[in-house]
């Protein structure tokens, strides 16, 4: 690239995926970026653009010529070109690409728009193939041989009744393993369902992981056909939310990327830090309310870190357990109690465990057996402590209403630092003194 | 289930779905379990046995009457009954559902189980359609037709040369929407890929998500083809890795599931519990070196928790998003450099923000503005650090061939710590006195 040498980039690029090209625009720097567009004699198709990470495609929009960008809008389905106008701040490259959309397909993207962000009238494309429920198999077949406009890739044929309300549907392989004099309702799936276009994103995903969905049909609120929703839609959308997860426990924003620019990453994990600034002063607060005793046993300034950490620690174990198992329902009313008395439990025999190893190490290093004492007592308060915060915390959030794996982890620690410090240092001055 | 109403139980499990069936077993009590499972008229099948979590699936077999393994195992696909089997410690349990199979399927999941754990060979699954290459979409309907025992699901005819070499497949969709009289060969998809029996689920399943693959062909080390992989499969395994990343990262062991029974859960958090104390040891032996300074002003036993915890944080955040980015294989030689130079400068911002807002503290505190100016430079210095090693530690992990969501946490969480503790106390040492 740094060469310029057009005719090893269209070698190196040529053979790949858009998927693949797309991360490499990812990877490399924006003015490498610019240079690549420009260079390659290849055009970004749709299919990159999709693949591309939020915070580049208006970057690399910009930097390509208005044809090169309705031609690749025009090969997309409508989903992704919801995807794309969605994420998009410009409202005039949004213009730009409903502009070279052509009537229905404009039509089919305003209207996922009306729906509100994450349902799953947003997710949905609206290239469908239906047949009416009373059609044979070889009605069916000779429609799809004459059809002039399906989808590039479909696993159902839709059953709709005279209304266009999706009665059922038949896979493609029930459809060619069939002799063509067989109605279309006698071979329907089980496992048919419909969503409502105001149903959440995390709804449908829920519902294709959990029933093994590859598609599903998509209705307005008079259970008329909409579009449908693919499997690749709902992976991506499990992919977000495992993603989000991940990063949420870690105090991260759910969109931050590996190609943000810096600034963007100060701006993203300054909140988190702030909380936990707020949190750690907190935790302070309880320590100087014991000034007097850390003077004068200084062992105990030097050894307050350990029960934190170690209550910290457990702590976020229970949380993790809890957050992703609430996340994929395995955590319910039916079963929180039980696992809550686990965590407790779990928690007590380790802190137990840990009691016995830290008294050794109090009683070795500073040659106070009531100190040994002290820390066990406070290892197996917090570690108790840890087990009931990572699990109550989250379900109590949950409940509320607010996502478990955002608010928890400040919460959590801040419960197992204060109680740590307090448990530790106030037995110390009732005890060692 | 407590009053043994058949009929209502009947009536509430008949419509539900399996996975809806081993959630529920998944959440009730053992002993609840064993009555649901002998008064249930409907029966465990396979499908429900497939879904149901590792850990309870050979209680729930040890609890079915013989016949009703067999007949559940029978209903399987290849690749789920070997999943079943490769996680059942029992081998009696093991050789009853070998038992119950045909030959042709028995000797297919004895194949794949010669294939190493995690790999496509034991991921695939048998059942696969297949054309030889020169057929016309005609002869290949007429075939599908004819044929006696297709999968349940399949979404591609794979196309094979003489030598039963895949050469290409041809969706289902495709072969609807064309005449009878073109060679299945003309309408083959581009994104054909097979993969190798010996490849390893993860590539299998990178792979499938990248390039939005549906069903892909597995072939052993002729090219022969051996059977298919389907996106279910592939969706699993995301799912399980995800779900790896973000227990490992909290010290979690990744078999850890919402059904283990109390011992277990502590068996499992013990390991990560025991090197956090290691390392929190390690951070009060740092403490122990300024003893001295610290019963001096014991404001720094005071503050100095601020100053780990925020770098234990910092270092949490850039963790967990370089954690995530060499996971999806966006975190790469070719941004790794820039990456890192991105986090320690997000680190220094972060770290000069938080600096003054400390030093203030301390100013208003403590009312020494000498002491403000230590816990400033600390603040900086961690928060550069944190950034420094959250990215390099687990690319270096990731080089040296171990998972970096496993060790990761521990090593920057005691870096941030020791760091912290040097930074704040030895500037308090040099400084205040």
């Amino acid at each position: 690239l740094d060469e310029r040498d057009q005719t090893a980039l269209d070698d190196l690029l040529e053979p790949l995926h858009g998927a693949d090209i797309a991360d490499i625009l990812e990877q490399i720097s924006s003015a490498e970026r610019g240079t690549l567009i420009a260079l390659w004699s290849g055009h970004i198709d749709g299919e990159i653009l999709s693949e591309l990470d939020e915070s580049l495609r208006e970057e690399v929009l910009d930097a390509l010529p208005a044809e090169d960008v309705a031609e690749a809008v025009r090969e997309l389905d409508t989903d992704d070109v919801v995807d794309l106008i969605e994420n998009l701040d410009d409202d005039d490259q949004a213009v730009a690409i409903m502009g070279a959309l052509n009537e229905a397909d404009r039509f089919a993207v305003e209207r996922a728009l009306s729906y509100p962000e994450y349902s799953a009238g947003r997710l949905m494309q609206r290239e469908v193939v239906v047949a009416p429920s009373f059609w044979t198999v070889g009605q069916a077949i000779d429609f799809l041989r004459t059809a002039e406009e399906l989808p590039e890739q479909f696993y159902h044929v839709i059953l709709i009744d005279p209304r266009m309300r999706p009665v059922g549907h038949v896979t493609l392989g029930k459809i060619l393993s069939t002799s063509r004099d067989t109605p279309l309702s006698e071979i329907e799936e089980e496992s048919f369902r419909t969503f409502d276009a105001t149903d959440s994103e995390t709804e449908v995903a829920y519902a294709f992981n959990q029933y093994h969905l590859i598609s599903a049909a998509v209705v307005d609120e008079d259970d008329r056909l909409l579009g449908v929703i693919t499997i690749d839609d709902a992976i991506r959308i499990l992919d977000e939310e495992a993603e989000e997860d991940i990063l949420r426990l870690a105090g991260v924003d759910a969109e931050e990327s590996i190609s943000n620019r810096t600034l963007g990453v100060v701006r993203r994990r300054f909140p988190w830090l702030f909380v936990n600034l707020i949190t750690a002063i907190l935790a302070s607060i309880v320590i100087s309310q014991f000034e007097g005793i850390i003077t004068e046993i200084v062992a105990l300034a030097v050894l307050m870190p350990i029960i934190a950490s170690m209550g910290g620690n457990a702590g976020t174990q229970s949380l993790t357990v809890a957050v992703r198992a609430l996340a994929t329902r395995d955590l319910t009313g039916a079963n929180v109690w039980r696992v809550i008395r686990r965590e407790v439990i779990a928690g007590g025999i380790n802190g137990m465990i840990f009691a016995a190893l830290m008294a050794a190490v109090g009683v070795i290093w500073f040659g106070s057996p009531m100190l040994g004492v002290v820390i066990a007592v406070a290892m197996v308060i917090n570690l108790v402590v840890a087990g009931l915060a990572g699990v109550g915390i989250p379900v109590v959030l949950e409940k509320a209403g607010i996502d478990p794996a955002l608010a928890s982890g400040a919460f959590v620690t801040t419960v197992t630092d204060v109680v740590g410090f307090f448990a530790f240092l106030g037995l110390a001055a009732l005890w060692l003194i």
